[in-house]
């Protein structure tokens, strides 16, 4: 198979765990005789550097050219705590998405029984975790109107919702769920919120055209205590955006493994993958970063354009580093092996 | 001293643990000779279901007339998936905050060391755990303006937030914080919203006054891993309404003992206080619903009026009762007592 893919590596850890996907996506080339061929363009705090734009329009064009995107990670400290900045980091995130119609964020939280340990959760109510959320991404909070008054003392942002927004997401989530283990939890605040209303409506509806799927409401303050009360409940949780990011976040950590995580972000014409952790500025440079992440978003990459075998052989790989304890320190404080050995290591197991 | 009480023991289980708390009310007025006068009041289902409006007029009068307010829960699973209910229990509780002007949810969250082998956390992560999360309870997406069109496919809420509404509330924060360790960390989205960036703005600002409060801020996602992976580093936590739902309902499971954590909500003029805990309607009139929660809110409104003594006393009983196993079966599953029996037995030991 021929693919475009470019590569937005991005901030802080950003680029040095992308290069191990990559060399992982060059090992599957090899193996498997396919013809990748890599772009890369700058996003996020290092495209404001240089070029004053976090997401330049050559950018953006190299993604809309391409099959698929792999993402390294955004975001500068130095924006974080300057509420006067005019442009962040993660404009060029958010405006990545819009423009590319990524609708859907899709983050497997799974347990690696190996890293049980690791989980801040008591074993017995861990164990046996595996759900899917489906997060809506190009909507709500995030993208509706925001103002602040001449003065600076007022400021307000819109969440916003339409039915087809909604339904959308809400199809593939159900979809999910019926190759799953059968059951859609949507989360929403829909006894406060006009918005979570419309989205328990028009989830509903569609939920009768998936019978076999057993629906469940939850509102998102319980939800977010039942994710570590008993997440193994949960099979696919479908919600909003900015709901999404924290449900989303809190259950990338419970088990114990969140340099592990990848999630994929998919529109109609479009697609990126990126592991669920942030930029990490402290460890930037220092060969410390877990790249596994990274390397299974190449994986989730793969089984987007149906190449599932070539996805087992990266799973597998990884999987065998972490049998094998070539892992990065956060996995194993005693660990010595650094990124680009486990890159290495996981490249060559394929 | 003379208080008037107003009493809203409100849906569900409201109704059973708010008699214990009176009971032991009742305990202090006796042994300590003050004299609480107590008006009871409906609200929430019961109100919907009798008066056709979950805050009667009567009620709120009761409430603005009285000292302070004990309540009870609030909702019925009959209003939640029914999106085009026009009232709501839940717009009572909405109503009542904003009317009584209760601008500060203030919830400890506090490990009990008996209670540790409770928590769904591994003891070395949650021991030591003491914060306080401060909530703005009267502003943001929860009053902000709704809006529906007339097709149904649209929908908005609006999150808005003045200097006025951050400052009053920060303030009580940066109080706190002086009293206790001396730390306080904002939570917001201020690389998304500009609602968050006035938040960071103004709270920086403030901060200027508490030279020796360490002033931190952190994303409401990351916040919502923080809370599992090491929330022994939290002291004081400011954020706004919708955040502080999510977070202070995550922040109450992880010490394993939701049904013992009070709240207080404060105002201008007023003070209500109640369990943190909602309604719970499948346990409802079983006598197996923990009343401790609404017992220490009741401590909390002693507190409320500087009656120091009186609130220690109530505390002491219900570590008596903790200590001595007479509780409710969600803290030891082989227990035999009742929410009555509970109360009785903290009542006496006053
Ligand atoms: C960087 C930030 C804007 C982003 C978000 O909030 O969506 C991130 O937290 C995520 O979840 O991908
Ligand atoms: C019942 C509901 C409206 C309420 C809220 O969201 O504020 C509750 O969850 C709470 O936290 O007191």
């Amino acid at each position: 198979m021929n693919l475009k893919i470019a590569l937005l590596a991005g901030d802080g850890i950003g680029p040095e765990v992308l290069s191990q996907a990559v060399k992982c996506l060059q090992a599957v080339e090899e193996t498997f005789n396919h013809n990748f061929v890599y772009r890369e363009a700058p996003v996020g705090a290092i495209a404001i550097d240089k070029h004053g734009d976090p997401l330049p329009e050559k950018t953006l064009n190299l993604c809309e050219e391409a099959d698929a995107v792999l993402f390294g990670a955004i975001g500068d400290p130095k924006y974080d705590n300057n509420p006067d900045a005019k442009v962040r980091p993660e404009q060029g995130l958010l405006k990545l998405r819009k423009e590319l119609g990524l609708f859907a964020n899709i983050r497997p939280v799974k347990v690696f029984p190996k890293l049980l340990k690791n989980s801040p959760l008591k074993p017995e109510i861990i164990s046996g975790t595996d759900f899917t959320i489906y997060r809506e991404l190009t909507g709500g909070i995030y993208f509706g109107e925001k103002k602040i008054n001449a003065e600076g003392t007022e400021a307000s942002d819109l969440c916003s919702y339409t039915e087809k927004e909604i339904s959308r997401i809400a199809h593939l989530a159900f979809k999910a769920a019926k190759n799953r283990k059968n059951k859609l939890t949507l989360v929403d605040k829909a006894n406060v919120l006009e918005s979570s209303r419309l989205w328990r409506k028009v989830v509903s509806k569609i939920g009768e055209s998936y019978p076999e799927v057993k629906l469940e409401y939850m509102f998102v303050d319980n939800a977010a205590m039942q994710i570590i009360l008993n997440p193994s409940q949960f099979d696919v949780i479908l919600t909003e955006n900015m709901f999404g990011d924290i449900i989303s976040d809190e259950g990338s950590v419970i088990g114990g493994s969140i340099g592990l995580l990848a999630s994929a972000s998919v529109g109609t014409d479009s697609a990126m993958f990126e592991p669920i952790h942030g930029s990490y500025p402290q460890a930037k440079g220092q060969d410390i970063a877990n790249p596994i992440a990274s390397i299974l978003s190449a994986a989730m990459l793969l089984e987007h354009f149906k190449l599932f075998e070539e996805a087992m052989a990266v799973r597998e790989a990884v999987d065998k580093s972490l049998k094998k304890g070539i892992v990065t320190p956060d996995l194993d404080s005693k660990s010595q092996y650094g990124t680009n050995h486990v890159g290495d290591f996981i490249a060559e197991n394929i």
